[in-house]
């Protein structure tokens, strides 16, 4: 069921400083800010040969990344994403097998365009995990 | 200098049923168990399309991910790694920029047989970096 690793997001408190870090101490190639207001937070993108890493900053009042960094101030890696061809067909057979969906189970569109679900942490040893269909 | 994701570890408390909710709830390939007293972990492999994800159970008195998972009993992501082409360069570079190497720079042989170098959570935003040379 699990496709690609889509990409790994890393909650951080300073943006420009996180991109910067990347850039000049990795030598990564990281994208320019981009607000997304719908989903709370201004990412930018560490674009790698096989995936990405998306650095993450709170945006507005209701971020979802609040509560996280709120206990981890230095910020930290918040959630890795899969692929997945089907994401109906994903979320039944998770939630036959006793895994919670976050929120009612509807997926959403996500930062990329697409429909997305998250899973519940305590059913993945603390991950919390983002299906994203493709 | 960052090439491939080479691995996501996330630390577990209990490997057999960790691997048990990739295999039967993400309906992910899980290897067998691999013990490796010298490292401190047991762990098996998420073999993915692009990246491996590595779920890693501590073995022994002196794991090195029995702090985390004392403080997040748990689980959760450990650490990210990296491929870089050349580690000694990649870590004079890194010194450089000011950010500090775990240990005493010398890059130790890692658990897929390979150098390794850790760097400091607190230069890059609570993120445990691993840099591997490939």
């Amino acid at each position: 069921m699990l496709g690609r690793v889509n990409h790994v997001a890393i909650a951080v408190p300073d943006l420009a400083a996180a991109a910067e870090s990347y850039r000049s101490m990795l030598g990564a190639n990281v994208t320019e800010p981009q607000a997304l207001p719908e989903h709370g937070v201004t990412v930018v993108f560490v674009t790698l040969p096989n995936t990405k890493v998306e650095l993450l900053e709170p945006l507005g009042e209701a971020s979802p990344i609040a509560a996280f960094l709120a206990k981890n101030p230095a910020g930290g890696m918040h959630h890795i994403c899969y692929e997945v061809a089907d994401i109906i067909a994903a979320r039944d057979r998770l939630k036959e097998a006793g895994a919670r969906v976050l929120g009612d189970g509807t997926p959403k569109i996500g930062a990329h365009g697409k429909p997305v679900l998250f899973l519940h942490p305590k059913d993945f040893q603390g991950t919390l995990i983002e299906l994203e269909e493709v």
